[in-house]
């Protein structure tokens, strides 16, 4: 059975009124500073808000006001220069940050908790982390865009096979295929966006859960730290972790994307396809296998969706039937969100490298979209727009084709005039205009088609979308 | 079109254990009818907006136009009616439509699938469904919102113990704690909104992956579906189910958020509360124990939370690291948000009524609102306010007056002047006038605090701000 | 038994956008009959075994429980052959055979109810139901090793390259790589049947919660229903869903092997690799591609794991924080597990099809298996073992042989010895026995090495350890 | 756009044939040292074990397994004593002590990897390391049984009311209900430890992924390292985490448990039951709200729930359909390990020392047990029982009664006989006897039930049973 070891120093926040002293496995449970020190930024700026509008309003002084500001500019000097000695006894880190400016300014830092308490002070340190969470993110992803549209551009007529079931179907170019991932982190932009939006407001003011009875100025607080309004119901303030839970998402969503297009960098690299060749800084070799290129970087990219949609299911797992406001099981929330925003922007300046470094090989990529009659729908549809037969009539007529050209192992575009015409007899030599995979590629016009032309016009259009 | 072949013969290494063939084996696993027959209106709105456009720019004739969406109108009707027999060897909705298409109007129905795959026309109506869905979601979250702003306007004075760690902490209003959950709902309209918004872009035209050569007007059928734009990349247009994800997300936090309700229901409900009694219509009791009402449908609604999250871990966990356009996994993608989607909207209903019937019990909620000291933060407050003490010497002052009071077993406000100055000399006989739950609720001024007057506000405001 | 009363007139502040009353409302969110009847034959066969006992301890008489016995089989046979029509305001599968039992036999249906709740009877049936899955989940995990093994037996030899980070590495064989997944299968095994020893204890005659003061004789009635033993503790029989988490998460492990396995021939049957071909039937075509085979059958396999890992974690979000004993939230508890069930029964005996069906083109997995240096470990471990080289010089003398056949575009075991000897004198002719892909297989004898002797122990070893 | 910074120095291990070094941000994705530190002793472990098979089979000499033996000892020392620096360019564990090692011991430092690969290597100590924890995990579950089944035998007769859908149902006692959890560690315990025969296999010898052509001795190193037997197969060694899964699966059903008690202790210690009275050292108090005694730890073993789910989830998520063999995703296993480890060794600690130091309130429970006709059941038991009655007609004569006492504001056993007889003449005055809660619990002797009697007799079992 373990021993009880405790702590004699009771914690000073508590007034003496505990005759015992917590116990070593209390701070251990506890004690959150190994986590939360990442907030001291954010604390400070909530902290030097609330001082100046308690010093505006006249529930402090002026003087006091820019004490207080003084002394809190200070630490975060200190902390940024790594001179904080971080002390679990002390809990948290704004513990550390109120006992640090007792320290400095003396009894006035006493006037610093006035009118707010640790529930809105920490929920309001938390969501601005959050939001500078998710500017970063946003500035990452439109950077990995920007190289995307970038070698687009480079390949907007490159040849490769498109897959459906991972088998290939139509030729594409690779630069559309780059474009398609370009899509799917604007989907990730306007998450972000609308996510930042929804989260900016600000819980201080809310006190402990029910308000407070000093005449504080919320709205004025709100303005100087950026959010839009201040809450509107201060229990919800307190008990709201929606916008810890937004962001989890959004990650989520972009680490899936990620995890397909490093799935497809895998692919993609393995000799059997050899489209590409990664750079070599984001592989490793062995030195006596030099052919071995393992892609390990994209590997791990792969990989980091697991993490990130774990910390996810943490969150809504945590939330779950919580009554109302401050439960401390919420203390739970900062380690997800700070291991799921490291991951991913880890995952997206990792992939803005590894595309931005990649030589792509047309050759292979054309020789696989031309195998395999990868043109004859392009067939099937020259029947339907120049003959005028039915869709799936012509369907059944190109059928026929494929099968001989097939019985006799040859190209589709190889196959003779009166072979076809033994099959379909006003089929003219105009056919063989569809049938190569660059005349497919270029007849896919419809909007956000394939073709090169399109390809160019997409890119153009990302880039006035997205401020590429 | 697939071409199935079907293989009678049980394979002879099974030993007879089953008694079905490989084909049976492959339909069981392949065929989505009894998930997708779900999709019908959608499919046949997607299809007749496809007929009239291909009339339009005269891919088929005016006349052929008219003929398809003539039989898909019929066709829609006799589903409606319950007329339409399904079968699983005809796979999906889309066969069943097509087949009966053909049957109704002949030949001219295989030119319906012109310039259209699969690929891009199961994507449409699945994005179509979930955006219906959303509508429906948004309905229904309005309507919740609209009844806890009703009761909450009965209680915007009734008092009852705010809590945080569940232990009661400083009073609050009855009314004031609903509003905290229309104001989470309030970001769940947020959430549906901005996913409208996000997924309101339309696949079809991108056909099985790369565009089609026929000369389709996306703008036109977008228009017509009520979509904002064609989707910019023909790849991600058939590869994307985001618009899933987000919206099972989005079903998330808002099965989250009544859990939390539902559970203090439970709580509030079970006698040792007793602040509330729920309407018998959602209770279940005993024959031989009558004081036991059992929250059934309450505590089926926190459970509903599990499947609901669940469905969402299922579409990540089926979509990372898929390589593009399409894989037949992508077929998992319905029945997640539909059973999620059902469960939520019931959740929302339920609980609308719920509330709408409960009888709240203000006597027991005000006297556990009353009990332990829960003023304690007024006088301190007080104490800064009136005597200009900093904020954590009034703590140390109420701290000890406090103890006087636990120690004779007596309420704060019966706390003797003369005791009180012993403490500390500076207070007055007006302290008296912030220690009563009545004056403490009053005090809570701030924007977003509990008092009634600021409840009052607070639900002109929701009313305003929701569109209720 | 509960006493429902329903409140027909539906509540005005809905405005009449609902039909139905509340009534209606609390069926649909509280009736399980469309699922729980999945359970009759369980909930049947604990009935009698609870009747029989009754009989037997002198509860009721010896004809009394004839009676009752003799109804409930007459109902199992009518349910079976389709005769009992379902009502949802029976609610449950428990309430309708009760109904029909008084129908048969008249008042003393009102017996089998004795010294039994709706509480333990219901565990009871699911936990039998659960143990009935279990059984029939090792059965086809047996069958799918069966044909494992016996394909691996025809594959012995044919060697293939290993992967590693998705690139070859060194040569297998095929039938090594199939018993791999062998082994992953018997450790599904071995966690079904652990589960099976951890979950047969018997909840009935818990009673509601606190057990019953009938002299039951919980012994006889587990021993009937071949359980172990009676559930130690009351209220831990009706509060636990352990079997049913179990069960989750054992098929959710089976789920991921089977992932594993599907991805595999995905991308084995795509041409790139072409290593394989899938049966047909499994498969879906396309009229005018004639090449493309889509794996179809094994996509949704491997998108399974998809809903199966959904269902574990609703179920760990269900019970989260529940306290004891029964509540509503376990009602949560038999959807997940019909649905893993159902999905992971159908991906064992799609994947047991499609590898008896599978075609091996051992000519494309030796070819690349022998690309790319790949027996340059087995030079390395030459060196080490005929000139007792340390390993890491031996690596280095590799390394550079290597780059000798790199930079001559040969293969390795294409480098003159004179070429070798330059390198390292002490090199000898036998040197070039290793360097085939067929000697490199053949010197892995290491037990657990893919050498074909071994391979055909293995299999032996694998027939015995699994009962195959 | 993020500038690439580059790592001058390649890695050693790659022979320098990679001309570039590799950038920081590889390493930043690529390096595991932060994390797989943790696996030094278990490395080492492995280590020792190889090198002295090695020497054993003579594939080394006997001289030189010494040397490395001793090398390898004093690292361990020196990482034991803190000495060992670790440096992210030296990526992992492994490579810091194979450098130091050969540091140490010079070239012979090389030989030590003979016949093994860093894959097997790998696994093998993860391997060890999680059968390490599921040990750790044995002894601290039977420490918090132990702690029950004291706690347990003071209360074996403490009569408190046991709930359904949280509403006080029928009386049990509190040892009674703390035995359950009792039970629930138990099948943890069953699951620990049939995971612990699964996964005591060892990896080491499958080398790379084919196994290796030097003549090792996998049996004697299984021996020395305490695996029940090498792994059946190479490739299989290598590409499985079922052990890490099993594992964190494991811990995720004991955290849910464990969540339950958590639960259950933070609702009995709000003022409105107040049955418990939580230590001091493991609540968090408020200088001026001295009843506030909040359950931080409580509430935070409920919330470990959260992230020992998700770890689980992202384990999933991580493996779901990764090709054979080896692939670099896989070094995301060890953080969700490590950390469910950790926060479930501290949950169950914490949770022992909460048992151990709580203070029952017997007054308050049994005033709750009594209150609600809670002893209607035993009322109509007593009709089945003495007067033969059918068990649905004894319901409805009790719910007769029940309806006369409640109408007259009276408790049931203050039902006069009269009264009772005008409804079923045959009652006796006998019938008093079973109306109180003591006579209650006493009358459920049935195996398993609550009778202070049986409690007395389980805790004896569960004490032998559990070895505790």
């Amino acid at each position: 059975m373990s021993k009880k070891k405790t702590n004699s120093k009771p914690n000073p926040m508590w007034g003496g009124r505990f005759s015992g002293g917590t116990a070593e496995l209390m701070q251990a449970i506890n004690a959150s500073i190994d986590i939360d020190k990442a907030l001291y930024k954010q604390d400070i700026r909530g902290s030097i808000a609330h001082a100046r509008m308690l010093g505006q309003v006249g529930i402090i002084s002026a003087k006091e006001a820019q004490t207080l500001i003084k002394g809190l500019q200070q630490i975060e000097g200190e902390i940024t220069a790594g001179k904080m000695a971080f002390d679990p006894a002390l809990e948290d880190i704004h513990m550390h940050i109120e006992t640090r400016l007792k320290a400095i300014v003396g009894d006035v830092a006493g006037k610093l908790h006035t009118a707010r308490s640790r529930n809105d002070q920490v929920a309001t340190s938390f969501r601005l982390y959050v939001r500078d969470a998710i500017d970063e993110a946003v500035v990452l992803t439109q950077n990995l865009q920007r190289i995307l549209v970038d070698v687009a551009e480079q390949h907007a007529a490159t040849i490769m096979p498109g897959f459906t079931h991972f088998q290939p179907a139509q030729p594409v170019t690779f630069g559309h295929h780059l474009l398609a991932y370009v899509e799917m982190l604007g989907r990730d932009l306007h998450r972000f966006q609308t996510t930042r939006e929804r989260i900016n407001k600000m819980p201080l003011g809310a006190a402990a859960l029910a308000g407070t009875s000093f005449p504080v100025d919320r709205q004025a607080t709100a303005k100087e730290l950026g959010f839009d309004q201040p809450m509107a119901n201060s229990l919800d303030a307190v008990a709201d972790r929606d916008f810890a839970l937004d962001y989890l998402y959004a990650v989520s969503v972009q680490a899936m994307h990620l995890s397909r297009l490093a799935e497809e960098l895998i692919l993609w690299s393995t000799p059997a396809f050899g489209f590409v060749t990664l750079p070599e800084s984001f592989t490793s070799g062995s030195s006596i296998m030099p052919q071995k290129r393992n892609p390990d970087a994209a590997e791990l990219v792969r990989a980091k969706t697991g993490r990130i949609t774990g910390n996810l299911v943490a969150m809504l797992q945590v939330l779950k039937a919580l009554p109302l406001a401050y439960n401390k099981d919420m203390q739970e929330d900062k380690e997800p969100v700070f291991d799921s925003h490291a991951a991913n922007i880890l995952s997206l300046r990792v992939m803005a490298e590894m595309i931005a470094g990649l030589k792509a090989n047309p050759t292979k990529m054309q020789a696989m979209a031309a195998a395999g009659y990868s043109t004859a729908t392009d067939l099937a549809d020259w029947l339907v727009q120049q003959l005028g037969m039915p869709f799936r009539q012509a369907h059944h007529v190109t059928g026929s084709i494929v099968k001989y050209a097939e019985d006799e192992g040859i190209k589709l575009m190889d196959v003779p005039l009166k072979q076809m015409q033994k099959i379909e007899k006003r089929i003219t030599k105009e056919v063989y205009s569809v049938l190569s995979v660059e005349a497919s590629v270029a007849s896919r016009k419809s909007y956000g088609g394939t073709s090169a032309a399109n390809v160019k016009k997409a890119i153009k259009e990302a880039r006035k979308r997205y401020g590429l």
